[in-house]
């Protein structure tokens, strides 16, 4: 595999866009391929069997377009089908979830952190599993939020709804004492700063991405896959329903023109 | 075909159960073959080729079962697919949008109608179009809300929050003076005692359903494939995801006991 091919990113929709924001931040010189599922989104409320045939499909989909490695920007794939698809291909695939519970543990001072995510996310009990890996003795608090994916895709940003749904769905875990909270879904960073007015200035948000973007460096330089050439700016956007919806969002979020969005047909993959 | 073959409904998600329930009352001979297409609901923002691809499939997948009659119980497929595909297929082919926009004609008397719906059915203009074909004197108002199935799968039925989305989707359409206001997709019924406290006592609710029902029957009339035997009671029930959460929530919508659901991998089809 050449260290000049591109990494594959996918996510469920728009989220894995505030991954790939700091996968260019922090390794500029590399190219992307993004894959946004937004013909089936939200992946929060499905089955795992569900999410673990989606990813396998857009796996293919990725490695067809000659990927040196993938990064699976969306919590509830990295939670449901991250371990048995990495298990099935050789090429380097990282996850959301693992990065972000490091950081989690590693910024708790009381040792009570939060995590809310989808459904999916959140019942797989997966933030804890690898915090608990990191020091047994934190106390890790889940919360689904199934409607905030929905409120995000809708554009109510900053809204009177969504503040009202993220403080109903804070209001347990803040009421645990938590001074650590993840947001444990790659839509929610773009909620930041209204869950920053619903839990106050003391808690500290953890968001995944910036710690993603590191392990992915990290497993490029292990396996002599980095690009270390001059800034390369052709990136990819695919998606599979709704190509110039997504391409307006994208311009949005990201650092760099979103030439073309292309769709996909990815159940024939 | 035989008049003792089922008839095939089908909807993105659970809206559609609220045509089946009409079904039983109106024509309790009948039985039913049920699928709610809950891996890949909300269908109200995808595109009408997509729609058209996922309509393929689940038409292909009811004929399978050797039904005598389709209903799709869906606005957005509705407005967006049936009339292709069901210039495919021999079968009778029924939506809920022609019977809607009759009985919407028929209630008006300021002769100003108001639709809600999802994204795709509002923008396909169907509601308006067949209105039109009606009565040409009669204005038809359209609001997309795309919440507002997102919150019924959720269950938030009658809550502060889903109140305050539907105050600001019908406000556009009460400053226009409607005296009628179209529940244009198959959720909506369920969020009927909502939609009334914000709308008040002087507009008249549409539901589809019942109308949607009252044609099945004379369309079945009309081809010979009416089953006027004993009332049969073997329903059956089909999702692509989660059979045992649509089971919990068909029960409570249903006059009958939901026996048992299957899951369906309906990209096979």
């Amino acid at each position: 595999m050449s260290s000049k091919a591109p990494i594959g990113v996918f996510d469920s929709g728009i989220g894995g866009l505030t991954v790939v924001k700091e996968i260019m931040n922090q390794i500029p010189g590399e190219s992307i391929i993004y894959f946004g599922d937004t013909a089936r989104v939200p992946y929060g409320s499905k089955s795992q069997e569900t999410i673990i045939t989606y990813t396998r499909q857009i796996v293919r989909f990725l490695k067809g377009k000659g990927v040196k490695a993938i990064v699976v920007a969306c919590n509830t794939a990295s939670a449901l089908a991250l371990e048995t698809v990495k298990a099935e291909n050789e090429l380097p695939m990282i996850g959301v979830v693992k990065p972000g519970a490091k950081v989690a543990a590693n910024t708790t001072s009381n040792g009570r952190i939060g995590v809310i995510g989808t459904e999916g996310t959140i019942h797989s009990g997966i933030y804890k599993d690898y915090v608990k890996k990191i020091d047994s003795r934190i106390e890790v608090y889940g919360k689904a939020c199934p409607l905030l994916v929905p409120l995000v895709e809708e554009g109510l940003l900053d809204d009177p709804v969504t503040r009202e749904m993220v403080r109903r769905y804070t209001k347990d875990l803040l009421d645990q004492n938590i001074d650590t909270l993840v947001l444990g879904c790659t839509h929610y960073p773009l909620l930041r700063k209204t869950i920053r007015k619903v839990v106050g200035d003391e808690i500290e948000l953890v968001n995944p991405a910036y710690e993603t973007a590191r392990s992915l460096k990290e497993v490029l330089i292990n396996n002599k896959l980095e690009n270390d050439e001059l800034i390369n700016e052709n990136h990819k956007f695919y998606v599979s329903d709704g190509a110039e919806k997504f391409k307006r969002f994208a311009k949005t979020i990201l650092p760099c023109e979103v030439i073309e969005t292309k769709d996909v047909n990815i159940e024939n993959y």
